[in-house]
């Protein structure tokens, strides 16, 4: 009988050049490189857990184009928020599903890299992937990068996953 | 058909404490980790390229109970440091052949992190597998670590994991 599936937890975010419910270049890019390096022809083998954190925005104002007049108006703001995160995360589902590799997916609030090593320690995966924007030395002083300092804190294997050069949009921020 | 394996370069270094012919805690760890969490019972998919980076002595005199004489005994000198490096990749090659994955082995002389990194260029592996012994971050600040270099500047994604708590010895820097 073969063993427990290798429980993989990918966390993935939005684009920052296109937004919702668009993923990020380096998301897109660690998932279909671990299916295609690590899970294989081995579909039964391993199981991927999704996370998506999400920002909460500092104002709370981000539809420029929306009123907020009312408690109820943020309250549709929050659904619609979760729903944009939905939609990022139905790509992924939607993907495992049509080449037969199990998963689930999570939506959380808050700072992602605390958050993923919190979730880490919550869900116990066997190991973390993380994509990368590979920022350069000058951006990584101001930016900090998430993919470092879940390497350094969370408490399982991670595995970094570099955006490759051929991908990568002219501003190293954008993905 | 089957496409090619998936290449994982797994860099490995000998315990500090017992010395050659023995691995590192950490080495030990990560491969053992690999074969059980990634390559599974999938052994046809893989193929593991070991590591091994020997650090030049500085002044070229470690085996205290000997002496050289002559240049022909600092010729014997490297060939029993380069038997012991083998002597270390025994091990892993022996465990890979018992499993049935296919494996190579390298041994390569300078800085680690910097030959690492120049190795994944040459060699182009899928991803890197090296373990980290999981320093505190007082340690860190002098010590920097390998797998820290690698996760930046190696050319591939790398996986990097720690040594279990229950495996490291009382003072971390051992290994």
């Amino acid at each position: 009988m073969e063993r427990e599936p290798t429980r993989i937890m990918v966390a993935v975010n939005e684009s920052t050049i296109k937004g919702y419910p668009n993923a990020s270049i380096s998301s897109r890019g660690a998932f279909e490189w671990t299916l295609q390096k690590i899970v294989r022809s081995n579909t039964s083998g391993f199981k991927l857990i999704f996370l998506h954190v999400q920002v909460p925005d500092e104002d709370g104002f981000d539809d420029t184009d929306s009123i907020y007049a009312s408690p109820d108006d943020f309250k549709i703001m929050e659904r619609k928020d979760r729903a944009r995160g939905l939609h990022l995360l139905e790509y992924f589902v939607t993907r495992c599903h049509e080449i037969g590799v199990s998963c689930e997916a999570w939506i959380k609030q808050g700072d992602p890299k605390e958050v993923i090593c919190h979730e880490v320690k919550r869900v116990q995966p066997d190991f973390l992937v993380v994509g990368s924007r590979g920022l350069g030395p000058f951006q990584r002083v101001f930016v900090g990068t998430v993919s470092e300092f879940c390497v350094k804190h969370a408490e399982c294997p991670v595995l970094t996953i570099k955006r490759s050069a051929d991908e990568a949009p002219q501003d190293p921020v954008d993905d």
